[in-house]
């Protein structure tokens, strides 16, 4: 204690009369960076960050400073007459001065400063994060433009990234092509009808012009399944992680108008077992990384925000997924003590009570439900052709507290079979270039999409879905 | 060669009555895995493909196959009875064998075929594509649901993939943290005007309420950058990488209406040196890793496609970038011989004529300009304060055959200076929460933008910019 605080005073006289030996640059390190020194010798350094806190004792003041790259502050010790007046929490500063071993046990290092330089002062009376205060999550999305500067956000912000770049990482390492595909396009994909419609907000347009900008109407993509279905033609993995959108008008905490999806798509798959394999081999795989990358960030949603999450993702990651087909899984919920409001029944569709009783079901380990009846989903899916009880191969993949977390099935890739179903559906001309896929060298395929946000939700324990993405959009709401 | 055939004709001999020592599931390889194995001995192996061609002599067939994973084609030699009848071109096959040493010269291995399945037939007469016929790329274009599966497509969304992995790499290692910044927006940043307006395509929105999904009128983004910033107050290094969009009306080679762009945001710049840095570390790292993981298909451009570009790409990684100022540019176009359709005068925008004589006066070298007349700018550029020449700290990269590939800032991060601009503009309530970014710590702070697409065009030389992107949106066209 007394070593260090002898050290300040050392290395402050040198800074009022440079002495060559300390005349060199200090070295710009991240917060991060300083942290991470193991053996901190005194060196000239110099960080730029936020303050998070400002302590003037009788002979010392204390500073933390954050500049995002972790959730832990880097605590500045300096002369209480080297803290400007406008050193306040919020403002940005430039910190100077060495790095040193810190006395107390909380921290390794701390920056012993020979110069506190205030960048941007802050309106502390008008801004709307105040210090030592603790501000919940909900308070937080009314101000989306700075929710970024508080722990919890900076972790989720953290966790998001890391997140993303271990989702590319899993890809590239399995021989996945990675496609942009297209964000606006002319078919409206599973004719869900809750979708945006987009247009040139010039309204100069010529009268009796086509009013179109594409000549067609056009729209936000919901899926980039069928564009990654004509990749899957020419390479044999393909996937793509972008935004999708859907104009629906819930405002629960489970909803967005715009969400990021990761999609895959496997030519040559004959069997969904290959796509349960690829979903929870991502699940996984990217669990671990985020996991063991960022253990601090981690903790804070597991201990703070959600305490008990740890358990859940720790069962999650251990045990095989459970499959389970929907034929089974309606047995299951008929035979269930639970009342549901929707009574389970083979031929419709699962409920979120249902998809929660069914992982409660499974000892809350993911479950697998697949081969869905026919008549429930989209014309682009396997038909199973078993007969009285007719199924195509579809899967949902169902997770603790968040339900359905990916979707998937095999593809029709039988020309005849997609023809008439089509055919069917009135949607025979519109789709006539999605046959031709199957006319010119067709395989078995398959994919499955996973829902971002909900994969967020789900690893970290976060309640609302508006505060895993940095600028959520929903019905009524598009703040900035 | 005597000796390869002999093993052929054993295995074959293995395979039609399966021996015990060959009874094992043989492996699945990609033609790219199989491609590299170096010292091939026969091992069981299965491959699963596209046919690219068909050559059947009297006593051997020779197929070649491709599944995306690499330019070059497996060859596979069979006894010609192995030769399923619609064994054609185009046709999806799966083709189990023994990897070998290949007689040839132009391989190393070769795939003694002891079966041939046809997955998939094709209708060749129907499909777009001919066997052994070059298609231009402009003819391609009319297929975007087949044209993948050539050498041009398929070596361009190999190239495109890549060089998003290494993107995302480089601002990984270099501590920047990934955001998704919004696609669907209520600001219309630079108020281009030409913008995409979205709105729900459900019409049963009741009478009288709000006629907005959202409440207000909101768009497609036309940059990340505004968001950046935001990220840019918690963070000191942010990045997006994204698509945007503009409703531009023009069917140029050089327009798209959705296109990606890589934007960065750096907390704490006080120069433009650093904002130039960073857009040449980011080209000239990504270009390196592209071109040393991806030779043969930067082969296929760089010899076939745009003959002479190999040599241009060079001269841009070995020089450093040059540096004038917009100032000096215009006397450069006022002292050249050369006659300009826009007269250049200072205090108007460059044109593309200038833009391309300025690379040219620099041998080719891409070359920054910086401080454009504060007249031409808009309103989040730094002004520089500097008297009659008014200026901003802004700065656009400009490279051989594409022109400008990126446009960056130092941003106003003074409050007052904003605020009074946007006064000046009508938008100072629009923007209250961009100028409260500014009393709450802020820093001085630059970033740039670079177009992805014309990125691709820049390194591999490609014309026209609907051959960078897998399914390209412009005015009249969204196909697919």
């Amino acid at each position: 204690m007394f070593g260090a605080r002898c050290m300040r005073l050392v290395l402050r006289r040198c800074s009022s009369a440079p002495c060559p030996r300390h005349a060199a640059t200090p070295k710009l390190l991240r917060v991060r960076e300083a942290l991470e020194v193991r053996d901190p010798a005194g060196q000239d350094i110099k960080v730029q960050g936020w303050v998070r806190s400002v302590r003037s004792q009788k002979d010392v003041l204390f500073v933390h400073m954050n500049d995002g790259s972790s959730l832990e502050n880097l605590q500045v010790v300096a002369d209480p007459g080297l803290g400007p007046s406008d050193l306040t929490f919020g403002s940005s500063v430039e910190v100077q001065g060495k790095l040193i071993k810190s006395p107390h046990k909380r921290q390794n290092v701390e920056l012993a400063a020979e110069n506190i330089r205030v960048v941007g002062p802050c309106d502390v009376l008008a801004f709307p994060l105040k210090y030592k205060t603790h501000h919940p999550l909900d308070y937080l999305r009314q101000f989306p433009h700075v929710r970024c500067r508080t722990n919890s956000l900076g972790a989720l912000l953290r966790l998001r990234s890391e997140a993303t770049a271990a989702i590319h990482s899993f890809f590239k390492d399995n021989g996945y092509l990675h496609v942009h595909t297209p964000i606006i396009t002319s078919n409206d994909c599973e004719g869900a009808g809750e979708i945006f419609q987009v247009e040139s907000a010039n309204e100069k347009r010529v009268p009796g012009e086509n009013p179109h900008f594409f000549d067609v109407p056009a729209f936000l993509t919901v899926s980039g399944q069928l564009h990654l279905e004509v990749m899957a033609g020419a390479f044999s993995k393909v996937y793509t992680f972008g935004p999708t959108f859907r104009a629906d008008d819930s405002q629960s905490r489970r909803h967005l108008a715009e969400f990021y999806m990761v999609e895959a798509e496997l030519s040559f798959a004959e069997s969904l077992q290959d796509i349960m394999q690829a979903m929870e081999d991502l699940f996984k795989k990217v669990t671990d990384t985020v996991l063991s990358s960022c253990p601090r960030d981690v903790e804070l949603f597991h201990k703070h925000v959600a305490p008990g999450q740890e358990a859940k993702v720790e069962r999650m990651l251990k045990n095989r997924f459970i499959m389970m087909s929907y034929t089974e899984a309606i047995e299951v919920l008929k035979r269930a003590r639970q009342e549901f409001i929707y009574k389970p029944e083979w031929g419709r569709d699962l409920q979120t009570e249902h998809e929660r009783y069914l992982v409660q079901h499974c000892g809350e380990i993911p479950v697998f439900v697949f081969n869905y009846p026919y008549d429930l989903k989209p014309f682009y899916m396997r038909d199973n052709e078993d007969g009285a009880q007719h199924t195509v191969a579809a899967v949902d993949l169902l997770v603790p507290a968040v339900g359905e977390l990916c979707g998937g099935s095999l593809r029709e890739d039988r020309p005849d079979f997609l023809q008439s179903r089509l055919q069917r559906l009135g949607l025979e001309d519109t789709y006539q270039w999605y046959i031709d896929l199957r006319r010119f060298g067709s395989t078995p395929h398959g994919g499955f999409g996973m829902g971002f946000e909900r994969y967020l939700r789900c690893i970290l324990g976060v309640e609302n879905i508006k505060d895993v993405i940095p600028f959520p959009r929903f019905s009524h709401s598009c703040v900035l």
